[in-house]
């Protein structure tokens, strides 16, 4: 297989863009990628372009094309993926599929989703097709419900509780408040998070992620032309991905996601690293909660340990594990096809020493942790500043 | 790269299934391929599913652990792909890059699609966002009208006419009355045809596909399993992917789709086969202008001599080249997502002699042809009884 690398990174800001549609941000992330990349679009031989649901959001599929005619790289081909909140995610596992088998050697590994066209009642709806349609969303859950239902029980089994789910919060917002592309750039405290709106108890709004506007972009190759062009590529040592259950109610548990303990699994086997080689880490923070699941599942800490390390400080920017420095779902945004490739964004940028105020200090190797749903896919890449 | 065959098929029977959602259908397609591959479910590696619109046919996305779960073979990776009513011929595209690359030993590709779970206004309402939903379809093209368009300038262009249209139905409603897992397996005649119902002049509603239920999946693998399990394998000697501008008006020409054009050229220069060579073609007829032009962008006539090809009975059973023998998307049915598997299952069965009353008189080399929209995805894959 070839060793792969991301050459170049383009995100658009995340929020609300009301003067620009799906196209404008794809264009617009891609644009920066390639710019980045210093390289030619016709460089370019295949895109590959995550994304939940332009059919609902936008009334638009056919999202393949509709990102290689608005980037201007047609006729190459042009794949999008789905895997609902990790189509970003999967959009780079394709594309690194792709160039480490050799069918391409460049291509552009995409992600957006433009939510704010329909009203928000449509966007719970829509995010309901993550779930199982005909025997969770039928029944009235939303994600929200769901995630509550997981938080009750972590807090019943382990003792987790609601201020430590607040302190995930309070960090991701300290570090979004350090990130110019982030949808909320500000600070929140834990009285702010408990004094919050109730959702569906035990999480409170500021325990969510928002809906988003926002597209981004990273440009791999093989380490041909990752050598010839880029003076710091940033290689993908590792990637897994993995399945689970549909429905929340038929796992065998509902405080572990079994697809985000294989996927990490794979990862980090196929990387040959452990987690103490792990300095700074994107996961999957859609509600409070997630983030301490993921963190548990992916191995940082033991099962059920994951709110006192976070009360604890473990995950803070430039701790332990510096975890979600870009604000992560939770306050840089999740415009949900985009996240899993933000993420490669975020932690390219940390690598190669460009995350400004939110810099963590000697970051060699970092984690990439993207979920559909509430656990029926996972995706976890490994990126490392040295080739493996 | 590796040598990938495919080693088993299934398919549902193309219809409207009152008694099955899409969950049942792709289970019934993928355990019908896996028990003819003779493998067990554990060999199977990846699943790539086709399929275009479930977020709006029944509310459901994260199609791909859906399949993954509904087949029970979580916790694989499963990747659901997405072109328009390409995204069959994709998921066979993305399994076979998968294979070939060394990723996967034996990936499953499937498509399927539930359509007849919502009013026929929201179907084609649906079906638009294959094409540009801000400059096509919010001024009231839908895709009979787009394919009208296209209809009117070749008869403008070449003096193609109606009743050279109307004979591409015939001849695959003839087809389709010999496959028992056709969704209109009855004959018609010219006269039916130009008598039927207008739906946007010049097309009647017997130049159109109809609106289907169904799904077929396939098995793929390397060239060191496919020799030990498999007696008769079928190899996919070329594979070609191109896109294009999604709306219509933005091409150079309409009534030549370049995707196809350069779609069939990668995937016949890859298979280093000429167009004597092809025997039997499954080609996108999603109306019967449509067959016309793909018979002319993959070559097999010259532009412009489609209609005539075709009154001269050139694509009809055991002909120069037999042209859509399963009775293509016109009268086997377009499940939009399943169609450009459905092809592939079709080819397989030509080339492995299982074809029952339409079988070809000694084929041994296939074309499936898989459009996206009006042309901004096409996909070509040749197959063949001896690896190349």
């Amino acid at each position: 297989m070839e060793k792969v690398a991301i050459i170049g990174v383009g995100m658009t800001k995340f929020g609300e863009h009301w003067d620009k549609g799906l196209r404008q941000l794809i264009a617009e992330a891609g644009a920066m990628a390639v710019n980045e990349a210093g390289i030619d679009g016709k460089d370019i031989q295949a895109i590959y372009g995550g994304n939940m649901s332009a059919g609902r959001f936008i009334g638009q599929e056919h999202i393949g094309a509709l990102i290689a005619d608005a980037i201007g790289l047609t006729p190459i081909p042009s794949t999008r993926v789905e895997a609902a909140c990790a189509s970003g995610g999967l959009a780079l596992r394709e594309a690194y599929i792709s160039v480490a088998g050799g069918t391409y050697d460049v291509v552009v590994a995409g992600g957006v989703e433009k939510m704010t066209d329909v009203y928000t009642e449509q966007v719970s709806m829509t995010l309901g097709g993550a779930g199982d349609q005909e025997w969770e969303v039928f029944h009235g859950a939303t994600f929200p419900s769901l995630y509550a239902l997981i938080a009750k029980r972590h807090m019943h089994d382990y003792g987790t509780t609601e201020e430590q789910m607040a302190r995930v919060a309070v960090k991701n917002h300290s570090n979004a408040a350090k990130n110019p592309l982030a949808q909320f750039p500000f600070e929140v405290t834990i009285e702010d998070v408990m004094g919050s709106t109730k959702v569906a108890e035990p999480l409170k709004v500021l325990d969510c992620s928002p809906i988003t506007d926002g597209a981004a972009a990273v440009i791999l190759a093989n380490e041909r032309i990752a050598r010839k062009v880029c003076e710091d590529p940033v290689w993908i040592i590792g990637s897994g991905h993995a399945t689970d259950t549909l429905a929340l109610h038929d796992r065998r548990s509902i405080t572990t996601l079994d697809a985000s303990v294989l996927a990490a699994k794979k990862a980090m086997a196929q990387a040959k690293v452990t987690h103490k080689d792990i300095k700074v880490a994107e996961v999957h923070d859609c509600f409070t909660i997630a983030e301490i699941c993921a963190l548990e599942d992916i191995g940082f800490v033991k099962k059920g340990e994951g709110g006192k390390a976070e009360e604890d400080g473990m995950f803070d920017l430039n701790s332990t594990v510096s975890v979600n420095t870009s604000g992560g779902l939770k306050a840089c945004g999740h415009p949900v096809g985009a996240t899993g490739i933000k993420q490669a964004v975020e932690i390219s940028w940390q690598l190669r020493g460009r995350a400004g105020k939110r810099q963590v200090s000697n970051a060699d190797i970092g984690l990439a942790h993207n979920v559909g749903g509430s656990g029926a896919t996972a995706l976890v890449h490994i990126l490392s500043r040295e080739a493996k």
